[in-house]
């Protein structure tokens, strides 16, 4: 089972991409896509979607898993990152078509078994699950893998 | 000058669809795409953008307009509506290339020289504006009108 999971963003994207086989993680990729600030919003958003329908083609994913937004106070990114996230779940059915969410609470229960973790402690765990010699970088692909992870962590059963 | 105007939602997406010309206005068509409430978010996001796609392809506007989300308190569905609006651009920008934004401000200002202007001050001006014997409904198109209407009012030295 090849997953991938996305942290969205507008600016910035994080992806990565595991395989779960028998309760073992092995990492096939992770990394980020940015999106240059010069540009308008829909030019960097047909960006985000080229580049995520390319990502999926080339490592061909069965399950794609996406970070749910969570709204706080004074967050006034929101609704581009929003616009981001709709277009990324949007190349997720177009070139895969099986698309799952978790919000944060979710991912920081999957990963640590507190809800409230902090964010060091979520990567923290990140590289211990998935055998790596270091926390991946930058956050925002960590935050992907932490995704990817929960998906299979929910689905063992079904894997 | 033909001007695809455009209220976002998920749900419920208004369109409306003006010729320009000459300081004249002729409404050529306007409407509601809806999405199933019984389908998943990313499926209801690639049936919007399916439908925006066809809209564009069929009726040739030079230009789009999209009305810009305003975020204000306990709005609950903002993050869906920003995700459905991200998907318009989207479908804006491979089909026709051309996309201009307004706030709700913006619209308001425009149609009725108030930017603090009431809904149905609103829906009266556009059906004052384009000549129409009836307000347009429902609201969602009206909407698009309106924001059809604002761009033309906007770059009347440009067309």
């Amino acid at each position: 089972m090849r997953i991938l999971g996305i942290d969205p963003g507008y600016g910035i994207v994080g992806y990565g991409i595991i395989d779960y086989v028998n309760n073992s993680y092995n990492v096939i990729d992770f990394g980020v896509i940015k999106t240059p600030k010069e540009e308008s919003l829909p030019v960097r958003l047909a960006i985000i979607y080229d580049i995520v329908k390319e990502l999926i083609k080339k490592n061909k994913p069965d399950q794609i898993a996406v970070e749910e937004l969570f709204y706080f106070k004074n967050q006034t990114t929101i609704i581009p990152v929003a616009e981001a996230r709709g277009i990324i779940l949007l190349a997720g059915i177009h070139e895969c078509g099986e698309i799952f969410e978790y919000t944060p609470l979710q991912i920081k229960q999957a990963l640590t078994g507190n809800g409230r973790a902090e964010k060091a402690q979520i990567q923290y765990m990140v590289k211990t699950i998935l055998g790596l010699k270091e926390t991946p970088k930058p956050d925002d692909a960590a935050d992907a893998l932490a995704v990817a992870i929960t998906h299979a962590n929910f689905n063992q059963n079904l894997i």
